[in-house]
């Protein structure tokens, strides 16, 4: 929370506003925090609400699994981040035993390798000329970032800019595969390997194919069916690659929905597994490999914790998370504990649980623990995760690129 | 944007989280700022997107605009922050003839207090007993915070907490309009209402009455229709306080969909209009009094700017603006210029953009300003608000409530 008037830094941001009156001569002494910025060690039913909380032994867990259930088949993990936005645990992913990380914005990818993370593959392309320059600004300070790019002009640029900051960038070619980013698999995708692989600032590193529509496919024989096909024209393309003589060093893809998919696929080297970390309701409903009705693979770590506001409607409960602390994405949270409950949160500052059967009768104060919808824009509406062990608040992890979009 | 390494912030987070090791020693030294925190003076279209751009004279417009409106009714307005969440904007709000301002959670009434603004009334219910012993403390220390309440064990808990901060508390009575919050109308109201006038450590000022279920309704009439139903048990509870010589000084509710509604309404007092700022998607199809296809009372002011950062597919655009810097609600969002597009923001981080005919040909780099689908929740997942002028950046407006949802 940032509650802290901060004169210097108001009176910077504010500009020509003409918000000098605004300043009150002494808010600064005046004001105490009214929510301290460190609760450890309290009970997470002590947090004020909503307050989004991380039991750490189903992370941890979760964190092993991936890798436990890859053993055997050479792949490897660069989890995604755009899912948690936290260096601490990017680091704990590092520490598990991931090849590095990937992220989805620039200004991601600076937090993340100005906060420990050397590894970062930055799976989104920069378009406009600045943030190509910061790109390879970026890449000059770390030399383990590498750029995504998806079409030959954007190489052209690239290799502009990387020339101009005295650096040979590492580059990897984004094959479309969804329609969204991504350039045409074949020909298209070889010609600008090959365009990246003759441009004397840039080396050619490998190609990306991330399939985000067969992510959540249910019933894990369709998602299977759907990753095979989509990987027929992105492996061609990876042979044709090999065979114009490309080191095609990285072949990355998957999520979480299709980490366990991918070892038949030849040369393919790592998933870019996110959500797994976390786990949400979007996930929990596609099934796994031995349980048709519920993904099981990983168990969700991720709540929100809400307050009972008003209980005044039979079968019906207000809660203090609406569209601001939780998402509106289908389907919605789950209360632990009360499978009946349906959530909505499509109010602002206002959740609505409705039900025919609750477990027990709940009263104003009353705290429901909510699986998030979706985990990736859920915790990109806070400033912090509580990390929870045995009930405790054990850390509290800061989501520093949180809001980084740009 | 806060890209910058904080080492002691960030270790007073990191808790007992291991994560000592991730600090780089020279992480702060080594790193510029590659998105500089000022922007002052730029064309809106030199900005790094995605960004969140306001027209100031447009706003400037809707601001006087709501107070012509209402000219001559006797009806107040007392705009809802929780639309914006800066006091900045708060600031021009009170400027322009607003009465005070409202508030949806304690942590927003504390950024407005605390950053000049006087007058607050928080609309939302503090329930949990350490909330209620914060709004008391910041009652203290600021006496023109009014609280809502919307149950007796509420009330007598806010009088426990008034009489040991050794103050009287100005208290609403929030009715139940939409089942969302509130205390039934008739006499549950208007008991609780007396209890409130009872405790001494609480000072009874009025009710609130907000109908969210009517704003969106389509089309001037049916709008009209709703209100006066809903206001029917509102206006007797109303005047049974009255009858019981209680003192209704505040007598608040309406948004922008019926602000211009309320003349009618014995008693009524003051509109608690949000979105009629910045305005969205959501609100420009309701239709208006003149207007039954655009509500035109105000104008759109707020917009997203996005790149296109892939044009591969016929009669499609994607752009790097999805669910994180703009939301999901329906209608989506509108492309400023091309009313064929249809804009989806579902993926996380891309926008795809399909449309039968554009008005010009696009290519990668190319900007697109979106009217956003609704303002609130875009609002809070931004840092700061580009005041732009003319095409050109004039202020930078913190968006210092941006999060606080407890
Ligand atoms: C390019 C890319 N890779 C990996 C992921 C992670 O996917 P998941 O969270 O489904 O594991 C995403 C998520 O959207 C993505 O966009
Ligand atoms: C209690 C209350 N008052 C006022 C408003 C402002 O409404 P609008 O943005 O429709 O003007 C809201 C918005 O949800 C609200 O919840």
């Amino acid at each position: 929370m940032k509650n802290h008037f901060n004169r210097r830094k108001f009176l910077q941001y504010s500009g020509m506003a003409g918000t000098a009156a605004l300043l009150p001569g002494n808010a600064i002494s005046k004001s105490e925090p009214l929510f301290p910025e460190n609760e450890i060690g309290l009970s997470k039913f002590e947090l004020e609400t909503p307050s989004l909380c991380l039991d750490l032994d189903i992370m941890e867990s979760n964190l092993k699994k991936v890798h436990e259930n890859l053993q055997g088949t050479g792949i490897g993990v660069r989890p995604h981040t755009k899912t948690h936005k936290c260096p601490a645990i990017a680091k704990m992913q590092m520490d598990a035993g991931a090849i590095g990380i990937c992220t989805a914005k620039l200004s991601e990818s600076q937090v993340m390798l100005e906060n420990g993370i050397s590894e970062v593959l930055m799976t989104g392309v920069n378009i406009s000329s600045s943030k190509i320059r910061k790109a390879m600004q970026l890449r000059k300070r770390h030399s383990g970032f590498i750029q995504a790019v998806d079409n030959k002009q954007n190489a052209r640029d690239l290799q502009d800019a990387a020339k101009e900051a005295g650096i040979i960038a590492d580059v990897v070619v984004d094959l479309d595969v969804i329609r969204r980013s991504g350039v045409p698999t074949g020909l298209p995708a070889l010609e600008l390997a090959q365009l990246v692989d003759q441009l004397s600032n840039l080396r050619f590193k490998g190609i990306l194919a991330y399939d985000g529509g067969a992510q959540h496919i249910k019933g894990y024989q369709k998602r299977l069916e759907r990753t095979v096909q989509t990987f027929e024209p992105v492996s061609a393309t990876y042979e044709s690659m090999i065979q114009s003589g490309l080191n095609v060093e990285i072949f990355s893809g998957a999520g979480t929905g299709t980490y366990n998919m991918m070892g038949d696929v030849p040369g393919f080297t790592d998933v870019q597994v996110g959500s797994y970390l976390f786990m949400d309701t979007q996930y929990m409903v596609i099934g796994s490999k031995g349980n048709e009705n519920l993904y099981d693979d990983f168990d969700p770590s991720l709540t929100v914790l809400a307050t009972v506001i008003n209980n005044n409607h039979p079968n019906r409960l207000i809660t203090d998370s609406g569209a601001k602390s939780l998402s509106i994405n289908k389907p919605s949270g789950m209360v632990i504990g009360e499978p009946g409950f349906s959530y909505n949160a499509g109010s602002d500052e206002y959740g609505t649980v409705t039900f025919e059967k609750a477990n027990r009768a709940y009263k104003t104060g009353d705290l429901l623990e909510i699986i998030v919808p979706h985990c990736d824009p859920v915790v990109n509406l806070y400033d912090r995760i509580y990390g929870i062990r045995k009930g405790k608040v054990e850390s509290i992890l800061p989501i520093m690129a949180r809001g980084h979009s740009r």
